[in-house]
């Protein structure tokens, strides 16, 4: 038996009825030329061919004198893990999106190892889909998001591609990967990082302890004043996820215009949706809104490679004018980027823990603390700029579903594929009603920086 | 808010994750003469009219001083509980069947009024399917199914007809109805019936005292005398749904041929799959299984109608040859039903009581108990006896799907509709491999009880 990492096993307690922890994927393909109608049940047959699963799909919860740990699945039923399903009429995106929401709704068997493939057929305009649902205890959203990419190929010609189950095992990277560092380092506050985290009570009272002596530290005094929203309520079981694609090059443009990055562009338009869908609840905050983005730090002296840290960004949704707040938000990232460069590596652990002290509080214990360190979790994995294929079908867009958790009512996750920025919503569907107007809203706030700088 | 009776609460309590308390019914329709290819899909349009739901489609639970209760839903989100959606090709029954499978495994979420209707659109042969699902705490499964069947008409020509959440309130009628009277005798036999049940530990030491009472008592001694199998282990939380019509002709031969009742017949059917079914798996058990089976019984020195008993027929699956078993079943049945007449109401409440009673108590503390008063639960429920049609679209066959629990990890329920008898099967998944040919070995035990007879 493999012992589960603290980090790990943080995914496992903080999983409940209302708030499932995993982390899933949707690919949408149109049909390789000439395909025949019923090409998706055909691809369906093959991929039912793949009878064995590799590492960690083949990983099965258990426990011994009362620590879980991962063992070999004996019987894999492959029929409860992928399932070929197909969407009703008329087979728009918008039946995709509610299949969707459904899916991601349930939580998965703890007795079988937790993924589902969902593959379905009848999608309009000779498309087909790719729902992949992974738990977050088995492997994070960013390598969730690599594996997906890892079944795909550069060749349109290229056949007989194994589905992510029967991927063959690749070497871990030494580098530490990105989403999990977060927990990791919430895991390293507790002072237990390696070892087994003991009992919810215990790591609760520790990180209480760690919160109020930082609240008191005037260096960190600062994370502590998000407002309170209906974004930070507890969450039900049923989610809504929405998913749309934009033009990388009108994003560009804008960046041009205002000399900001990408990401700056990225980050105003979920700025602007929120406040617009906030101001048609009668429920934006006084205070602006506060984002949690995860960003990739890359240390000159750290021999550890890559470092993750997360930036507290003011979405400044109290402004009206859209082109204001993307400067404000750009020189706001700008400096959090500039204070990063002159932290310790240390210090970035322990900043990007207490960033997340408060929700892995709330989490653990259901008790909400008065204090609130951020709003929103707006994350942006980068995924691959050129086309890529599956079995000569062309990947036409990818969109990341992740986590919504009770104080955390939506989740913004961002990738990037084939000169297009695809954003994935997640979010409790009963705390914010009609969440798909966020797409139309997104869309405004890009709109309105195109006719602000005259584009 | 109304508060839940001790009966409704228990369903509570007795959910799990691996063990979802709901109750379902599959039904198949055949589209009407001349109806256009996107017929389903204009029905969908029709259903999402009715947009508020009637008691108790529209309660909600709620909690208040710790105690659950019921109260209108102000919000119903139509979308959530009635899903439009379709089958993968080539959209066999099996393709159905373990659509049914998958959804029925699923966890209702809390947060909602706990039902879903699912119309199922891309059966073959013009046909269409509804899955419909509501929890136990909402309502029993004997009133689910005529629920179920309240919304045809015996009139092919019948349009306007609404879906099962808009059916206008009916009075409820007086008689203790079936399902429900059999954990209300749970609820009876703790002294509670009526009031609130308290603390699951209070319940559970309740229940053991009266367990181990009744053990020493000579006169109930004989219930506790089930074999350990395979359907009695801890169960998971994936389900396979297995469902099949046979004619109803062919099992009245049979017990023209025997003397025996069309009960009789079923159970034999019942016993013969699972002897083969135990036999492949090299499970049978030395002893013979001991099915649990509600039956209903009318004392005319009562005056509250109905009243409900079980029955624990031995199923003589030690026995090879099938005519020999039916009629041990037959002869064990009758007496049964004698043993019946000669005790008072009281008795049989209590006498029903002690026989769930080792389940339940198991289903509440989760210690298994060393004996076991039954293997599975096989129950018929009646159905209509003619054609009936929804909107036109006549009733092809209707299938229940019940609940599994641990220690009970199959539950075989038998309706009936126009000369046809109903099986609906529904298991865990891991815990009873390749359920489906159970359906097969259905099938065999019936041939052999004809071949036996001559027919």
């Amino acid at each position: 038996m493999k012992p589960l990492s603290p980090t790990d096993q943080l995914f496992l307690w903080l999983e409940k009825r209302q708030q499932p922890m995993h982390v899933g994927g949707l690919q949408i393909f149109s049909f390789p030329e000439d395909a025949p109608d019923d090409y998706v049940a055909k691809l369906a047959d093959q991929l039912r061919q793949y009878r064995r699963a590799s590492p960690p799909f083949n990983q099965n919860l258990s426990y011994w004198l009362g620590q879980p740990g991962w063992v070999e699945d004996q019987h894999l039923d492959l029929e409860h893990h992928f399932r070929f399903e197909a969407l009703a009429t008329p087979g728009r995106i918008r039946e995709l999106l509610s299949f969707v929401s459904a899916e991601h709704s349930h939580l998965m068997d703890r007795e079988r190892p937790l993924w589902e493939v969902h593959l379905i057929e009848g999608l309009q305009g000779r498309q087909f889909a790719l729902y992949t649902k992974i738990h977050h205890s088995l492997v994070d959203g960013v390598s969730a998001m690599r594996m997906a990419t890892r079944i795909l190929s550069k060749d349109s010609q290229e056949t007989g591609m194994p589905p992510i189950w029967a991927l063959p095992e690749r070497e871990q990277s030494g580098a530490s990967n990105g989403d999990l560092s977060l927990w990791s380092s919430v895991a390293h506050l507790l002072g237990s990082s390696g070892r087994q985290l003991g009992t919810l009570p215990t790591v609760a009272k520790e990180l209480l302890k760690t919160i109020n002596q930082a609240r008191k530290d005037p260096a960190y005094s600062s994370i502590f004043h998000a407002p309170g929203s209906v974004l930070n309520q507890k969450i039900t079981g049923s989610r809504r996820f929405a998913a749309q694609s934009w033009c990388l090059k009108r994003i560009k443009a804008v960046c041009q215009a205002y000399g900001t990055t990408v990401n700056d562009v990225i980050t105003a338009m979920c700025a602007s949706a929120l406040r617009t869908y906030l101001i048609n609840q009668d429920a934006l905050p006084n205070k602006p809104l506060i984002a949690m983005i995860p960003v990739s730090l890359r240390h000159n002296d750290s021999s550890t490679g890559n470092k993750v840290g997360v930036i507290l960004a003011n979405l400044h949704t109290d402004l009206a004018d859209a082109s204001e707040r993307l400067k404000h938000i750009h020189s706001g990232m700008q400096e959090a980027k500039q204070r990063y460069h002159q932290m310790s590596a240390e210090e970035i652990v322990n900043y990007t823990a207490l960033t997340l002290a408060p929700a892995a509080f709330h989490l653990l214990t259901g008790m909400a603390p008065k204090w609130q360190t951020f709003n929103v979790v707006i994350s942006n994995v980068p995924g691959p700029d050129t086309p890529r294929y599956w079995n000569g079908a062309k990947l036409e867009g990818m969109y990341p579903a992740s986590i919504t958790m009770d104080r955390l009512a939506l989740n913004m996750t961002v990738t990037s594929y084939n000169n297009q920025v695809e954003f994935g919503l997640i979010g409790c569907r009963r705390t914010l009603p009609s969440l798909q107007r966020m797409l139309d809203y997104l869309e405004g706030g890009l709109a309105e920086l195109e006719a602000a700088a005259g584009l």
